[in-house]
């Protein structure tokens, strides 16, 4: 657990005596310490439990019993009040970049990272420029507070004009091929806590999502996802993605289970909630499940030449 | 699917355009034609697509995204406005009723049953009226406001003063159980659609809560389990039990689930959600899951002689 006395005397400036907690899955398990170091400072503390996977998923409901929310682990994705954002930073050595050097080919690169690293840019960028890179840092969109950092769902940093490639340093690839669709540039990915820096290009998953468009050619009966989580919920786009098919409905929905898929029985879902779980998930679901662009390719108002990663604004 | 004219004509009646409609678990198939009979009758239609065991789980998120909210198959837990219950009758040939004769015992018995068959209470006290049994039928709570209706938290329509014992017809065990506690009184349940009848009582259940709470006894965390659905949410309840303990801790859920408490990492639960969840998925639960009776015989403030059975009052 990280030393409390900061929130403490931030939540004392704010007048706050109920305080609401909430964690992403992997720092849950913290939250019973952090309830008894808040309660032993003198605040009502309540927990919220339910799944949570990014500041778009709010804890809304248990906001709506306390003064204050502590969302932990993430950067503020919209302006929702009586928030306070507690990063949770995951330090490394960047001379780990060194591994990334002999893949990058470019003058100049643009760096990106997530949000855990995202303190470490300044840090990075010049070990970079050390070895002689033309390092550029992106200033990300209103999802993206952090210059350098990117989401799932917004790549806004890595579309620096004038970079040649674009370096990601984080875990996973995902973020690294949502760039490399995004940008149609040429993207490494490094991964800080392993050394292993890697090509990535979104080939195969373009493949995997042509297969899974044809797959929902012929559905009779087309659910379109509307999340109802905070930063989530894109009824503009839901409406005109229905408007789009006399067999499409709007289902809402919080959580995106293979259950609910399958219990609502639709014969095929097009998904306007966190844009990764259509990409990521799709082997979980028992039938395919369409990203907002991919629907309007089977709806004959876009070709596949104007595919694009489904981003939120 | 049922005929749509009275729904439809009940909808105009308010002057709603945008309809928001939900499903238990298992009518949840039937959303996509109900939907597109509602969109064909000229309506917007939007579906939730949560999991739903209940009136006491209502779309509220999905109602705030329209006029109305047709919630089908559950009687109301409570008053909230704009909502319409869609009753979802399951009939049977009430002479089914003989399986149970042989087994009743007193001379005044109370009948009760569940929502999707609560239409034929009527009929079935008559039944029983002609075998020469002397038939009550009880006035329900506000949860239950149906005569001789029980649900799984509320068996007030069982608590009827004079009754020997009482007839319980419905699925599964969980009801006839609840009350057999509840009234400390002799249980016959009767199951109409296979017309197989047995007696019923508490014991099996209350040995197993018994090591239930045994184990629960060394738990140096826990949480108190508070609901942040429209119909089980008891604050005043989860705050009282909150000050039994200072090693315990308010965690909001929506759904239950196991994931949910092992990601928590509590060391033991007390459940102010669904009563049933304690009951009848401890199972599932990585840890024990205690009721609010249960926990307060943990705390010493109630006897094991003064065990209930918990209902939402």
């Amino acid at each position: 657990m990280n030393d409390t006395s900061d929130l403490v005397a931030e939540l004392k400036k704010r007048g706050a005596q109920k305080v609401a907690l909430q964690f992403p899955e992997g720092l849950k398990r913290r939250a019973a310490e952090y309830a008894t170091a808040l309660k032993t400072a003198g605040f009502d503390v309540i927990v919220s439990g339910d799944p949570c996977y990014g500041a778009c998923d709010l804890a809304v409901d248990t906001l709506a019993l306390a003064d204050v929310l502590i969302h932990f682990g993430h950067a503020p994705v919209d302006d929702l009040q009586n928030v306070i954002f507690e990063p949770y930073h995951v330090g490394f050595d960047v001379t780990v970049l060194k591994h990334a050097l002999p893949l990058l080919k470019g003058k100049t690169i643009c760096l990106v990272t997530t949000v855990q690293h995202v303190h470490l840019v300044p840090e990075m960028a010049a070990f970079l420029q050390l070895q002689g890179i033309d390092t550029r840092i992106g200033a990300g969109s209103t999802r993206t507070p952090f210059r350098g950092q990117v989401l799932g769902c917004s790549f806004a940093a890595a579309k620096v004009p004038g970079a040649d490639e674009i370096l990601f340093v984080g875990t996973g690839l995902f973020h690294a091929i949502g760039i490399a669709i995004a940008t149609r540039k040429r993207v490494i990915a490094l991964d800080p806590l392993t050394g292993i820096a890697q090509d990535v290009n979104g080939d195969t998953l373009l493949r995997r999502r042509f297969a899974v468009i044809e797959k929902a050619r012929n559905a009779k009966t087309i659910g379109i996802i509307l999340s109802t989580k905070s930063g989530q919920q894109r009824m503009a786009l839901a409406q005109h993605l229905s408007s789009l098919s006399p067999n499409a409905t709007i289902v809402t929905l919080r959580e995106v289970s293979p259950d609910e898929l399958l219990n609502l029985g639709f014969a095929c879902y097009v998904n306007t909630a966190c844009p990764r779980l259509a990409y990521d998930d799709q082997v979980r679901f028992p039938v395919p499940v369409l990203s907002p662009q991919e629907f309007e390719i089977v709806c004959g108002v876009r070709t596949w030449d104007d595919y694009a990663i489904d981003e939120i604004p």
